[in-house]
């Protein structure tokens, strides 16, 4: 145990992998069968007075961090592996589909690598409003119009169109170097994968419905490249730290809810029910 | 003009990019929107005398080889940038989907860079002697049965399983490192993401219809890499070259028919009714 | 010619490639042997009242530039290439050797990409308060002492112990991500060499003797990657001057001097001096 | 414990990291500093009746693999590392200084990946006769005459002037894709990096004098990649197993002396004593 003693106030990576399987080995341990995920059957989650996990999976807060910020580290990550499946650097154009926690805290982040020009998008005014306004990461947004109709074939050509509208309302040329989505909706991943520039990474990080109507044939004669994105892997947790210590990504400003331990089936109740005031919700451990 | 010299007998890349635009400056030419390509509206293909094209699209052909062999450079060519996206490496088990033309060649190329093993799957068994006892290129091959439903969810879930029955088959374990579809059948592409290991790649290669039933959220918790393969890149020509000539891939085991150039239209013709005895239809220059 | 347009004002890459050689076709057009590029004969430079060349090597600059800014974008390019062949990526911990006007400039784009931290190395004290006073792009600098000895072993011994101090006095654990040699200098590539962590990067980017010491043990055993990087490629301009444009890399605070085109010769002059006071000369066109 | 059972046969991985460490964690276990590596003080070696090691890191030999066979595995480890660092692809021209056992290996595991071309250099005329007659796995070789000068620069000069002999001889064009060194010598370091390609690659895997003279600006102005091979990385292992028991690499023909158990001081002595004779010396255990 070198890089933690007693006492010191961390944030915790929440999955321990086996170490030992060939996804461990290669650096790939997001993926070990054999994880031990906090909260993930059949292992219990955080919600204790005390939890013990690895030494090298606990990050140090720095002082001047709470440990609340130290808490929301976690989604942070999530964006930070997002960043890096889609390889986004410097100068590109990032679209995201998806104001929630984790498309906002992606949008940070990406302006944070010096992204070029970030785009927010969803249904949801109040949460593009954040996105421009509150945490000011999205040099512009747009909330895409109800798809006029739910035939499959149909259904996909509105969302070429719209994304055709993307386009031009941001003079956007060829398309974004990178699109996220992070909100698992069927039409946004059709929209997102028309609006790919030609050669462009498409990230799936949102989860919706297990199959959805995709256009395979764009993805092959415009060369994309779709990758999934799942849980963090090595070097992910200490950038996060990193980001909210230096005060670049804000995740703070997400929390709309606080309970105290003795509420937390509440808090996960205001969790279930959503909605478009509710981000990250907040369980106050005994500090 | 360093490469060629009058007289050459060279084998002809059929695209020539503007060179000026930023896919063609960055290596991805094969994304030049103005390229002029043979036979590709409102460019002329090269059933002509004469053909003008540009020295440095033209590949000397060693003396061995045959005009024939030069001619079906071009889906070897195909074959080659289909591995260079999916970045087949050595000891890599490789599924192909499709065993015409470029399956073949896929599979024969994959075992020239010393794949691991090299799996074969199409719905005739034809085309599955092909690439186990004609052209050997293939480890094992699968007939997979007709799908019991075309309701997109049930055929999904039938899909899935039948990924699980090649994976069994096969002892694949964790599944292929590299799966590719050259068929561009909806149910071989639902089959094939369900099958690639976890952080595996799958290229979409054969093109079929436009819109597809799709796994998205395997692909994103699965950590899948979806690629599309299309046209060529640098290097891929003069190594299709060498496959022919080093006798690694024998193309020319796949001419099914041979037409003058009289009987062109013939040739067209059976190209267009195809069928699992048509593989490779060529017709004749004037040598 | 869609990119620029009569009147435009631009920046200019110096070096327009042949665009038929390999290196062109494969996106290296850096190294492309054909290349006409300004001032290197018997290619004449752009001193003189009109200059002819490629269309998409002209970058149109912002309103809000000037034309000395649009002259600048040149060492700024040289500078995103370098952290292109660096791979500097956001939370990377970067040292660079040389705090003239391609160090800093080096210094503030990894600052822009979100380094973690960055240390400049001069042996001029001015040079070092430009990086950590004027530009503010170093987090830390270091001046180092002379070396005790010119004999090569005794030398290369002494160099290794800079490293260590240099690792000390930053806590810098296993020792920086990427280092940087913008300084050309026999010494600072030994320190720097030995100053990488395990499986880090190393870019020579300065120019001094053709022939050094140089611990290649180190990099064998090290695991570590040397890169050499030279001119510009795909997408560098371009990131050239949107850093420029929006203010997060400044070299206009670079100019020391400023001499009408009527007293190049002195300007030349006052270059080939050099010394500590001297880093970027303008030559000023008429505007 | 699920890829061995009491009874396997195995080949055996040295070295055991620590799983915990930043470089474990992602991938480069090689660079672990906790490393229990066989043989490396203060670990004892394998010279025992019974070794104990993790099971992750033995390896089951098929069943016509011998244990000798099993025991060669390591070597054609360490080349298949140095083949994945120096990135060789199919249709690679690669250049090996060195044809003791590991510059053979790499030859031959070279010409396994589909390399076009594989040149060996040694001094020996008769490890030149093994690369190219006895494992044909070089489709050239070349013996350098002696170094005229001990001169540092002059000597720098002859270098340069041996790789363009080395070039018209091989008609190698603008040099190899790749180049590997597998001798340490200083000369070989110096002609070999001024013999790769522009935008080549230059792996060092041999081990001579900590310091060299070395041709830095010859990386920076041709933008070579200069990288170092040590030890192993995931999926190393299994496909050494995989080369050998496909009889595409053949380790067992480089076996030029066998003793047993009881003899093995006189083995190491064999081995210090070194010469051309000695390629590979095998103590046998008990079977």
């Amino acid at each position: 145990m070198k890089n933690v003693k007693p006492g010191d106030r961390v944030a915790i990576e929440p999955g321990v992998p086996c170490r030992h399987c060939n996804y461990c080995r290669s650096g790939s341990y997001n993926l070990c069968p054999d994880t031990v995920f906090a909260a993930t059957p059949p292992h219990n989650g955080t919600l204790s007075k005390y939890y013990k996990t690895a030494a090298d999976y606990c990050y140090p807060l720095p002082d001047h961090l709470s440990l609340e910020d130290g808490a929301l580290c976690e989604p942070v990550a999530v964006a930070v592996q997002i960043l890096k499946v889609g390889d986004v650097r410097p100068g590109h154009v990032v679209v995201v589909f998806g104001c929630g926690p984790i498309g906002l805290l992606v949008q940070q982040t990406a302006k944070a690598y010096a992204a070029s020009r970030v785009i927010g998008i969803d249904i949801s005014q109040k949460r593009l409003d954040m996105a421009s306004k509150v945490l000011k990461c999205a040099d512009g947004v747009f909330l895409p119009p109800s798809p006029a109709t739910n035939e499959p074939d149909a259904q996909a050509e509105w969302c070429a169109s719209i994304a055709e509208d993307i386009k031009q309302k941001f003079s956007l040329g060829e398309g974004p170097d990178v699109v996220i989505d992070a909100s698992g909706a069927a039409t946004s991943i059709q929209i997102g994968v028309n609006l790919c520039k030609k050669g462009g990474r498409y990230v799936q990080a949102g989860m919706g419905k297990e199959n959805i109507t995709f256009p395979i044939t764009t993805v092959c004669i415009r060369d994309l490249t779709i990758r999934g994105s799942i849980r963090y892997t090595s070097g992910v947790y200490p950038m996060a730290v990193e980001l909210v210590a230096s005060g670049k990504v804000t995740p703070s400003k997400l929390i709309t809810h606080r309970y105290k331990f003795e509420e937390a089936e509440t808090a996960f109740e205001v969790v279930k029910k959503g909605g478009e005031d509710v981000l990250k919700v907040l369980i106050a451990g005994v500090e």
